[in-house]
């Protein structure tokens, strides 16, 4: 039987552990190709026996893939498409790995020719550390791994991405990419712009320096995500806005309400408002499955 | 030698840690008494032996102790004192664990007789489990804890107060009343009213089943302190209603900027708004002790 053929753009934290996952759990079945527009991550995914064969050109990369998994910021997606949709097999299967779907899945319908299957996917998978010395082949194992649905796509693609999917232990899902952003804002976006406030607020803090004395657990967990990629957020934002700004809009509303209830000294209703968070969060946690991150 | 006497009044996790620290740390030198308005809590301090005597009526538990520690919610503080102030020993030194400290040194300098010495504190020390099954005599090794600069006390007591704290392993640091309500608002109020917010925003997820699906360890982390106890945090809120309320409608302004930032697509902007945020907690975090909570 021939081997499938998968080539993996960006071999960063998600892109590396793709493709040691694919390899992990698919041993003799398929061949990883990877790419990176850099240097020192190309010679690493050999040295570190991430993928099969390293290719420097994006284009010759995908000449010969079955499958092509596109894993840089979500606003790189758009100009690599175009660049490589000439290239690609007759048939290939697409996917990318961004945080925003919505955006990603009306630009490329319209780039990539008809032929072409894609299939926008959201591993809900991550870590602080990023780049491909972080790579993992158990980064997937236990996590949601949400598909996209409405995708232009054959039941036998998506049949096959899912397949390869599942091999690496995640949960597969599917969403509609306009549920997802509006989900995602709330629930992972919304949350990292708060956590970013927070850090920044520190300039607010009359003595800086006994500040730092006050900084415990709860501090560095609330902001655990504003030491996360930059450049990956902000990419976020900016294929994310309405979802992202109405949800932002709604919690500044709450927000607004908790400090009336504070500044009139209405402890029931404050009370109410942290037992109700305390409430909602422990019925969430008791739903997600276990060591999901 | 006399044994020292200390009494503590609220067997929760930090009153029950303390009494575990204090005992670890002195053998035979010192009796702690303890006593709590809770009578399971009062059976548990006999059974995990926290304490070596448990007394039941409050003003009972103080009659013979040098230390008096006041361990309960914030908002208890003050009628407790009201209640036990005549039965004090006369030079008695009285310290409580309050998060809000100025209006504790405010009420209780009106109400103690002038032989007693009152020293507020505030370890920085915490778990997201309460009471007193979570007593641990570790919880303040190497955490900071803060005693109040001001206090209508002997340096004499404050010697002896110190000594006995320096005990658990924690670190000292002093600090007066209102720059510690002004940090404690920046560094951990308004973080906590944020992590309620986001688990309240939950309700404005359009699809609350696969909403749960995208709640990964981004999201259990930022709103872990939303888990807490509601009464404690209620009880800061009323205590320290203008320090809070000044730096959330800090962080609201701050919030509506990058909002702005956002709506017009400014991503260069949005990208500052977060690397600064990366930056300043790397390096606040590289100043903190190893293991703070």
């Amino acid at each position: 039987m021939k081997k499938l053929h998968i080539t993996i753009i960006g071999l960063g934290l998600i892109g590396g552990s793709l493709a040691l996952a694919f390899r992990q759990n698919n041993k003799g079945c398929l061949q990883v190709t990877g790419t990176d527009a850099d240097r020192l991550t190309r010679e690493q995914a050999v040295k570190l026996q991430i993928v099969d064969i390293v290719v420097e050109d994006v284009c010759d990369s995908v000449r010969d893939a079955d499958l092509v998994f596109l894993c840089t910021p979500v606003l790189q997606i758009v100009p690599l498409v175009e660049k490589i949709a000439p290239h690609l097999k007759q048939g290939a299967i697409l996917s990318d790995v961004g945080s925003t779907k919505q955006y990603l899945q009306e630009e490329l319908t319209k780039i990539l020719p008809n032929h072409i299957h894609y299939i926008g996917g959201h591993p809900m998978a991550g870590k602080e550390k990023s780049g491909i010395t972080a790579a993992d082949k158990d980064l997937f194992r236990n996590k949601w791994y949400i598909l996209m649905s409405g995708a232009k796509a054959s039941s036998q693609a998506i049949a096959l991405l899912e397949e390869l999917i599942s091999s690496t232990g995640a949960i597969l899902t599917t969403m509609d990419t306009g549920t997802h952003d509006r989900c995602t804002a709330v629930l992972s976006h919304v949350p990292h712009l708060a956590a970013a406030a927070l850090v920044n607020l520190l300039e607010e803090c009359p003595d800086p320096g006994h500040g730092r004395q006050l900084a415990g657990g709860g501090f560095r967990d609330t902001t655990r995500i504003a030491s996360s990629n930059a450049d990956m957020w902000a990419d976020i934002c900016m294929t994310n806005q309405e979802a992202i700004s109405d949800s932002l809009e709604k919690m500044q509303i709450m927000l607004q309400g908790l400090n009336e209830k504070i500044r009139r000294g209405d402890r029931q209703a404050v009370h109410a408002f942290f037992h109700n968070a305390k409430m909602r969060r422990d019925e969430l946690l008791a739903c997600l499955p276990e060591n999901s991150d």
